[in-house]
């Protein structure tokens, strides 16, 4: 476990995309933040006190998250330099970057010194064997997408909360660096070795016999040519109960391939329970979660109202509106209202 | 590239699947292939001449394959030994295995010592990255099964062979162990980082515009709950032109889950050419080959027709009846006949 309170970094950059997992972080674990680290350069913020190295030490921070992605999951030298400064102050430092801060000799030693730990959490945990399918009790929910980044892991964090509301056992079930820092453990299934994609994740949700949930953080899309693969690993893995189809509006095309279109909702919901059915021949579709971010709340609720309509489900936004239709599939019981700034 | 000539690795293996490596290198390669290895207790043969490490070399042999597959992929102590030995008798050796030569310090110093090279063929290549579902130029022809172990690698060769005789440019692609050290080149899908399935493929077999064709070994099933990423990945990354489907008649269950039925055909192949089309729209099934290893020829001659008129498409195996029918739909033009034995 990685040991918190946390500082989160925002280093120089610019670009709001690329604070992912610094904003998620301070989010949903906000009690567990203490400040921000950010440069005299950068314009962003994620409403936590600014800080330096040793300001957070003092005020009782125990962990650097390097919640950044820079080109490529790289380590850059500014990044680098920052990590060494967080180590110098008295920082464990964690990271979720392909590139792996124990491969930083610099950081390696200084850690030693000071006997301070680094913290890798795109490394596959050991021992991973290829998965079997074989039928487990328990129920599981799984998001899946039309594209990358369309609220599958904000979808995924907000139903286990919406279950736990209910008195209902739920566990979510990281499988991004995000994810992992947010729950403090997980699996990063898109660094595993391929062989064992799904295997990673009967391990990661195993048999469950107590009547809860357990959440699984869905990755990529089976419509995306990149990482493919990888979700339809996932889903095989996941053996889910349950399905949510989470989707971003007006999107123009598929996240990093220009020109090519993302799948019609319906299209991708169906591709996706029969593929499911491999390991889950009783899986169902439980509802649909768009991110309205980028919209007037009013064309929001008309565009979730026409989806549900469309599609047969209960569609919502899970920040704009909270995630309670979809909870009243899992478990009927009255209903509360839950958003995200409840969660 | 890995120096022949070869001797390859029995040990003390008295299962014939676990020397599928060394048989398909022998099948494949048998000019680079001096000799086998074997001890008193090994059962088995591949019909070439039993030798001692250093008959091996005294008969020109380079390099020593351990082309055999222990409990999931161990170096086991006696594999360890017998590297040994044949790096003590000047050898290369190679290994197909997960678990890495260059992780046991005892063979990594002997070769240091003795100027020497361990060739561990399923470590990725440097530089990998994601797939991105560009149309690319080129013809390619990607092989799909209803299993694993099907047939694939068998039936990507002989159609690459076959299209040579034709006089058309055609290349073997080897996508596992068996068919990169058949190859001499060739990335193994199943070890990379999940992320990089398609992109593996993308730069396996790259742009290609002189009219010939990349003949690409699949891997796994979309129907086997253990490697369907791995095989839908390969899929988007293969862009295929063309689509062989694989298969055993008789198998009682999918390979490694007692109880999984294997799917129908006619089911598996829509799935492949389904998915396929997300990166080639223009997907043609043009062929089926059926691995009748265990069947009378008459008995197999007879499932070829019947499941050709079933599917609309010309049957065959590759081995007992050669690939014309499939050439023929690939490079229409006067018939020969190819059988394994001419390949």
């Amino acid at each position: 476990m990685i040991p918190a309170p946390f500082l989160l970094y925002l280093g120089h950059t610019a670009d709001p995309l690329a604070i992912k997992t610094s904003r998620g972080v301070a989010m949903f674990r906000r009690d567990a933040c203490v400040g921000e680290f950010r440069h005299d350069d950068c314009p962003l913020t994620l409403g936590l006190q600014r800080m330096a190295m040793a300001e957070a030490v003092a005020a009782g921070a125990r962990t650097l998250i390097l919640g950044i992605a820079g080109a490529g999951g790289k380590l850059g030298a500014d990044l680098v330099e920052d990590a060494a400064a967080a180590l110098e102050a008295g920082l464990h430092v964690a990271s979720g970057l392909h590139q792996r801060l124990r491969d930083e000799p610099r950081l390696v030693a200084l850690a030693e010194q000071r006997n301070l730990r680094l913290f890798d959490v795109r490394d596959p945990p050991p021992g991973l064997t290829v998965g079997k399918g074989d039928p487990r009790p328990g129920k599981r929910l799984l998001t899946v997408g039309t594209d990358c980044s369309v609220g599958k892991m904000v979808t995924t964090i907000a139903l286990a909360r919406g279950l736990r509301e209910r008195g209902v056992a739920a566990d979510f079930r990281a499988t991004g660096q995000t994810g992992i820092l947010i729950a403090g453990e997980g699996v990063a299934v898109d660094a595993v070795v391929a062989d064992f994609i799904s295997g990673a994740i009967e391990q990661l949700a195993p048999a469950r016999i107590d009547d809860g949930w357990d959440l699984i953080e869905g990755q990529g899309s089976l419509f995306h040519p990149s990482f493919a693969g990888v979700s339809l690993g996932l889903l095989h893995g996941a053996q889910p109960t349950a399905l949510v189809l989470c989707h971003e509006p007006g999107r123009p095309h598929m996240r990093g391939i220009a020109g090519r279109a993302l799948p019609d909702l319906a299209e991708c919901l169906e591709a996706n329970l029969a593929a499911a059915r491999l390991t889950s021949p009783d899986v169902q579709a439980v509802g649909v979660c768009l991110n309205t971010s980028g919209m007037d709340v009013q064309a929001a609720r008309r565009l979730c109202d026409a989806t549900a309509d469309r599609l047969g489900l209960p569609c919502t936004d899970p920040v704009a509106f909270g995630v309670d239709p979809i909870i009243d599939q899992l478990c009927p019981a009255p209903s509360t209202h839950s958003t995200i700034a409840s969660l």
